[in-house]
């Protein structure tokens, strides 16, 4: 092989080969499992979107049917991770939370089971991580918070579930069907950071929890998952400072100071538009009424976006509406990045089945800028 | 750019520029900020190397002995991290007891240093980790193997205060030179996959806990850190099994029946000799009599070589000599891995600031071999 030319941040390197996913710019199709994601946001539930993501094709109805009884009879979390959240300092982001039980729930798997890297395998874990992945989020945030614990309903379905977690209450249906079709938006997307850090670690042959616990700590970054909580923060700020007549010159000023915009813009779309911000955002006027500042904060959502595509020529990726649909959903904004973890749990799974299933240990090289010939 | 040729694990892929260390696989030299890794570690001791790989030169001796003066004053764990261990399965890793604390870590800091993300703190946070290493690491074993704790003792300098807590008695010069020795030839690699996780993470500005722990899952992995623990079991299985009269049959059919044996082999060095392997196995014949079976064990280590060499022309790599290194000096087999994390955190801070430093968020693409156009 010929030395390739240096691209930093890996930029356009091919860096595996995957059956799992793949962005399709040039269709503005992101594929899973061979379906366009969209159509599988309209017609599917994230359930069924799971099962695909993991296992490479939907499931027939009894199939979805036993999945779907499995995630409910492993949601609970076992006694010692609640003795755990209870240790945390309350002064800890949400996603270093949910992290360290990610990190500790690999002691409470039997060793054999935890050091098998065969694919189906990690499926198995996986599973069990995905299931459980509702109540740790939701008591990770109410632990940091001095709530009292929330225990899962097993009546309640995956998505419905979850919400009923995070905000507390019974959510209605249309609040559970917008919350789930955003799970399935966030399933799955190729390469992003955190799967690669995923695929990395997961070619040592480490085993799935070290893989999940580097994506964790991947996610968290302004760069990556924790942009649809600086979305919520930006718009709450613009309607702070005078909402949406003042929304424009707010992005200007911060443009021309050199800040970033959170949730515009994306790598590999470029200047396309995120096919999963343009489906969520239909999804926002029937929300905008359960919240009194509802209407207002659209508004601003709609100059912002008008004035980032006029003047930097980018669209919203999928952070951006995500950041203002689970604000009306009631979600507090410090769940949004683990929200997204927990829902890109099954694509993360999948990768690091397929990593352990044809292996090539990931060790790149550098371009050495330093010194040579110093002597000690 | 043209697209480049995929290449599996990204072997021969520039992922990066450093001004850090390069293995100069041409001289034979693993070069660190400027000085031969060999030289240093011929002249210098660990702590000196640290703050070469920290902060891009020798220390003057004032500087010197403040770093130290700081390594020491920052040994102890905080409260909570005990209590956190008292928690731990006994069953679990100690590598993911070490990776779960380091995530904990992340909340006892102040959020606003936390998520500092500039070089210098990252290098403030960092001396803060690396100090509190030999603690941690020895602590989680303890815990795990219902030890009592034990305490820092500030009269002692790095390494020797580390080698104490690991075997729970004073150590005599010698094993502490020896020691030492070994943690400056962990100190830093270029770009392992576990410095390389590190980098990817801290790409998104994630911060440096989280960079750490994704390097600690990596180095967990038996293709990574875990050689040098297998190749203790290595060596005592085949003891058990005959000793060395019985080492050559041994590794002859390990490798009929397609197994792999740890400790050779390096993806950068290829064939030619690792150069720490080389300068490692010197200290091997000084230890030899501190163990009833350390003259058995080191025949067996000469016969396993030669076998290696001339089946399958590879030479040791740096984990082949510390495991037997490690076992001389009586630490328990298990603490291995986490004590190249340990001796590794110098080299992986200096990794997470520099990328901070000068950031590129790492999103490569993929080779897409899945179908394509299902409906659902």
């Amino acid at each position: 092989m010929t030395q390739p030319a240096y691209s930093p941040g890996l930029e356009g390197v091919i860096a595996t080969a995957t059956s799992i996913s793949y962005l399709d710019t040039e269709h503005e199709q992101i594929v899973l499992r061979g379906y366009d994601l969209m159509e599988l946001a309209r017609s599917k539930r994230y359930t069924e979107v799971a099962y695909l993501t993991l296992y490479g094709r939907l499931p027939e109805a009894s199939e979805l049917r036993a999945f779907e009884d499995r995630l409910r009879q492993e949601a609970e979390l076992p006694e010692e991770v609640y003795r755990l959240l209870d240790l945390l300092p309350s002064r800890m982001h949400v996603m270093d939370a949910q992290r360290t039980v990610l990190s500790y729930l690999a002691g409470l798997e039997d060793p054999a089971e935890l050091q098998d890297t065969s694919p189906e395998a990690d499926l198995r874990k996986g599973v069990r991580v995905l299931a459980r992945m509702p109540a740790l989020t939701a008591n990770a945030y109410r632990a940091l918070r001095g709530l009292p614990r929330v225990r899962p309903d097993p009546s309640l379905g995956f998505s419905e579930g979850f919400l009923y977690m995070l905000v507390g209450t019974r959510p209605d249906p249309e609040a559970v069907r917008v919350f789930d079709v955003t799970l399935t938006c966030y399933i799955e997307h190729e390469m992003p950071n955190s799967t690669f850090a995923a695929r990395v670690i997961a070619s040592t042959l480490s085993d799935l929890y070290g893989a999940l616990v580097g994506a964790a700590a991947s996610l968290k970054g302004p760069l990556h998952g924790g942009a649809n909580e600086a979305v919520a923060h930006m718009l709450l700020e613009i309607l702070e400072a005078g909402g949406s007549a003042r929304a424009e010159q707010y992005v200007l000023d911060r443009l021309r100071r050199g800040e970033r915009i959170m949730g515009f813009g994306h790598r590999v779309y470029m200047r396309r538009p995120d096919p999963r911000a343009v489906f969520l955002r239909e999804a926002l006027p029937g929300l905008a009424g359960r919240r009194p500042e509802g209407e207002e904060l659209l508004r601003i959502y709609g100059v912002v976006e008008a004035v980032m595509r006029r003047e930097k020529g980018l669209h919203p990726n999928a952070d951006y509406p995500v950041g203002l649909l689970y604000y009306l959903l009631g979600i507090p904004i410090e769940l949004y990045t683990p929200i997204f973890l927990a829902a890109r749990t099954a694509g993360l799974v999948a990768h690091v089945a397929e990593q352990h299933g044809d292996n090539r240990l990931f060790r790149p090289r550098v371009l050495y800028q330093g010194p040579r010939g110093l002597r000690p």
